[in-house]
């Protein structure tokens, strides 16, 4: 990771002397920028079951194909000179051909944050965390569920922003539905570049709206600095069984010209998108992914982008999806697999559920999703706070619970340490049989950093909980929230960047009229 | 594993050709009788890791030893006799001496189920999951905490007969707190052998009382089956730090003695009674656990034994163990691995949790654990059902969910099958790129086994959800509990050996003064 010069300096505005003693005034919430695991991943597949699925993929890719439909002639043309069939929208893919256009893909990047302590490298050993992504609906425990606004996506960006286990500021955290569809990207990318200092997601729903949040980044960054480095990210959706629409791939060059990240995921509802059975939903989603990360490589060589895995599940009984079951858990596994012999980066999904609130079904799938994601190996994990009700809605209170796990598998992922010092002989031999480990020196040297401190989990006796008012997590959450909310101090910035972002989004918005669908 | 005769045939008692009728007339629950798992362990340390923790364990045992309290001289005699360094109450053991002892330890062993069809196989692959184990305190959404009674015993063991999730009876499920102290285990041992037909866990409280539970299982089983087989088993705690209490190790060759099962289990709370770090944590209950085991090879070679784990951690602020959180749960995968590389069967603690009530915290901490166990490839999995507010209550409601993770559990170790027919080759052949799969051959093949279907969450869109009177998890379990022992039916039984323990508790309870404490 080479050094970043600070925002003022990348921008060429300002005086870097008084960016640094801002710097050094306001640090922000505590917390590393991002975690490097010490555990090995979770490898549940043999490598024939791997060879076999890589083996599928490529004869969907070489005997079905992909359609790109939408008309993104751009994209069609760059497949025929690497060297696909092209039928109509049909491309087929000679085996062989996606990997090869994917040699040029990086293994890891740097994602940069305007503060640079909060630059993320995604990849490697490298863990990511980000909020939830794409829910219409908000709840807290006192209004229930509603439609999101943008004080309420406001809201969640001051929430990461003031998480010390979150280490990315995501991209749609809720829908602002009270701006009009065609302007939202604008408020949003604004919410993230002022009110949080932490690496973050653009728009994907239109190409114009990449190039205005691409923009948007160049104001903060510098343009030749944006130039040649991953200032922003887009999280696409394959349109499974086998699309890649125009709207989505005009979003995915887009991005790649300008050397901006891309996330590539497909959402396979297994038996409605792809097949019921794990193993073709997963070579149906390699398939896919592939060809949509190799697509920025045609774009531009070298541009990062990262594999997406989204394996669902889905109930017999109401035909919803489902989140956070068994299934999709262990089939993640492989799909870590595959990403890392693809040499890709892996985004994976994280704190899943399809209750109705921050309740024990909630966190029970959560967990199950959660450390699927992290036993995988997941780079970049997306949706790692405030996902319920099957991602139609950011709960408030569900943000607090799902940080908090996020913090306790920044120790879960250190591992267990094991060296003389941990192995404590000096202890055994200090403290003889039957006697008591309290006051013995290797306790006082390590007991502060020994265990993860919850911040949401009740630990007291139960008379002690009884007497404190028998609160539930709910509860807890919900005071921990707005607490939160009203110690919020926002990460400085240059008044002369905030200027010109604010200057830019008026200006964009002045150009268009309101589209509210 | 080989065919066992049927109850009546065993015990003498009866008649074959009518208790055949019986068994096929009454089949019980459904599900397996135990998991085989198709996932492999997750291994996380490498072996040097290992080999140092081992060495630890080895210079505890022989530098600083074990005392072996209360006066059970044939137990320290036993080890004089086996070459170890016996000084007054300490034993100090010559490196190798315990792994030497431990050789005739069986590394798998069948315990049988008074219906042969719910016979457990512990140790290589296969997973056994039981009910919580030795909570003072019952409680439930409409009740609230209370002393537990031997009704709310018995409400828990027909829980466990009737889950198809769970596979054993388990044990103390619940103090019955209104039985006097020296007569529960009379009660609890009958309520196993006679409202359910699953393996079970006798009495470990004091030496007669091992041998009463022995002897309830010998009327079942009759005392030739008995002699050769495994029909009960006894869970066994260190005194820790390198304790090993007289009440214990009397108890512990009680069940060797008669050729029974002891799971032997250090709980450590690193910092109390044990080092603060995992490393060292784990090499006291290497060393604590290893050297139980050995105990039942020196008084019968051969008994079955079981390694245990659990780990635990402390809470800062309160002092209050804590579960379900992060470091014991990726240390307990290295514990996995020792006990491997020792060729014991190894017990893992299951649904964790410090909560008070089944809510968020409950199954976030429960998921966190479980999942670790599974991971570490637990082959007996106490406390998998009903285990709240750091062990001092059984749970109705979150018996209900935990015995619903056990049910996803079944499907998550299953993995996920890679061949021909599971890689959909047909179905990307049938449906077209942007079709779908809801009614293709695949699909119909496939969809009725595809997905596990949980009982207790709720998967309907939010509307209904809402229509439906928005439940929480808890709400909902709370009514299925209810149902399930209104739905109960006992599992049938010989009348004659029904009597002969309802005798053998009658004279056992007139041979005693009532004792409180």
């Amino acid at each position: 990771m080479t050094p970043t010069p600070d925002t003022a300096e990348r921008s060429g505005r300002g005086a870097s002397a008084r960016a640094r003693r801002r710097d050094s005034r306001a640090a922000g919430p505590a917390g590393p920028a991002y975690i490097t695991r010490a555990i090995p991943t979770y490898d549940v597949a043999p490598e024939e079951s791997l060879v076999m699925i890589e083996d599928t993929a490529a004869r969907i890719l070489e005997e079905v194909g992909i359609e790109f439909r939408g008309g993104d002639a751009p994209a069609i043309e760059h497949w025929r000179a690497a060297g696909a069939e092209v039928s109509g929208e049909r491309i087929r893919f000679p085996r062989g051909l996606v990997a090869e256009v994917l040699k040029t893909a990086p293994r890891e990047f740097t994602q940069h944050a305007r503060n640079p302590a909060r630059s993320v490298v995604i990849g490697g050993r490298n863990t990511v965390m980000a909020p939830s992504y794409g829910s219409p609906f908000v709840m807290d425990a006192d209004r229930g569920r509603r439609y999101g606004t943008i004080e309420d996506f406001r809201n969640f960006v001051k929430l990461a922003y003031s998480s010390p286990w979150l280490h990315h500021s995501g991209g749609t955290v809720c829908e602002p539905t009270d701006v009009p569809v065609n302007k939202r990207h604008l408020d949003m990318v604004l919410a993230h570049l002022t009110l949080s200092d932490r690496a973050f997601l653009g728009s994907v729903t239109a190409e114009e709206r990449v190039v205005d949040s691409v923009e948007m980044a160049r104001i903060v960054f510098g343009a030749a600095f944006a130039e040649q480095n991953c200032v922003v990210m887009g999280n696409f959706n394959v349109n499974s069984p086998l699309v890649w629409d125009a709207t989505m791939t005009t979003g995915i060059r887009a991005y790649a010209r300008a050397n901006q990240g891309t996330v590539i995921v497909p959402f396979i509802l297994g038996g409605a998108m792809g097949p019921v059975t794990m193993a073709g939903a997963i070579a149906q989603a390699h398939a896919e992914t592939l060809v949509g990360c190799a697509l920025t490589q045609l774009e531009r060589p070298g541009a990062p982008t990262i594999y997406g895995n989204f394996l669902s599940s889905m109930s017999l009984r109401s035909g919803s999806p489902t989140f956070g079951t068994p299934e999709p858990a262990i089939g993640s596994m492989i799909v870590g697999q595959l990403a890392r012999r693809a040499g890709l980066p892996l985004r994976c999904a994280g704190n899943f559920s399809n209750s109705k609130l921050p309740d024990a079904q909630a966190m029970g799938e959560s967990v199950m999703s959660m450390l699927s994601a992290i036993h995988c190996g997941a780079n970049f994990l997306l949706h790692s706070a405030g996902f319920l009700d099957g991602l139609l809605s950011m709960s408030y209170e569900k943000f607090i619970l799902d940080a908090d796990l996020c913090g306790a598998l920044h120790s879960y992922m250190a591992g267990v340490v094991v060296n003389e010092d941990t192995l404590a002989m000096d202890a055994f031999q200090e403290v003889e049989p039957g006697g008591h480990f309290l006051g013995c020196d290797h306790t006082m040297r390590h007991y502060q950093t020994a265990f993860w401190d919850s911040q949401t989990a009740d630990n007291e006796p139960w008379e002690t909980w009884s007497e404190n008012g028998s609160e539930d997590a709910m509860t807890r959450a919900n005071r921990r929230w707005k607490q939160v909310l009203a110690e919020y101090e926002a990460p400085p910035m240059d008044e002369a960047i905030r200027e010109a972002l604010e200057d830019f989004v008026a200006r964009r918005k002045s150009e268009m009229p309101d589209a509210w669908y």
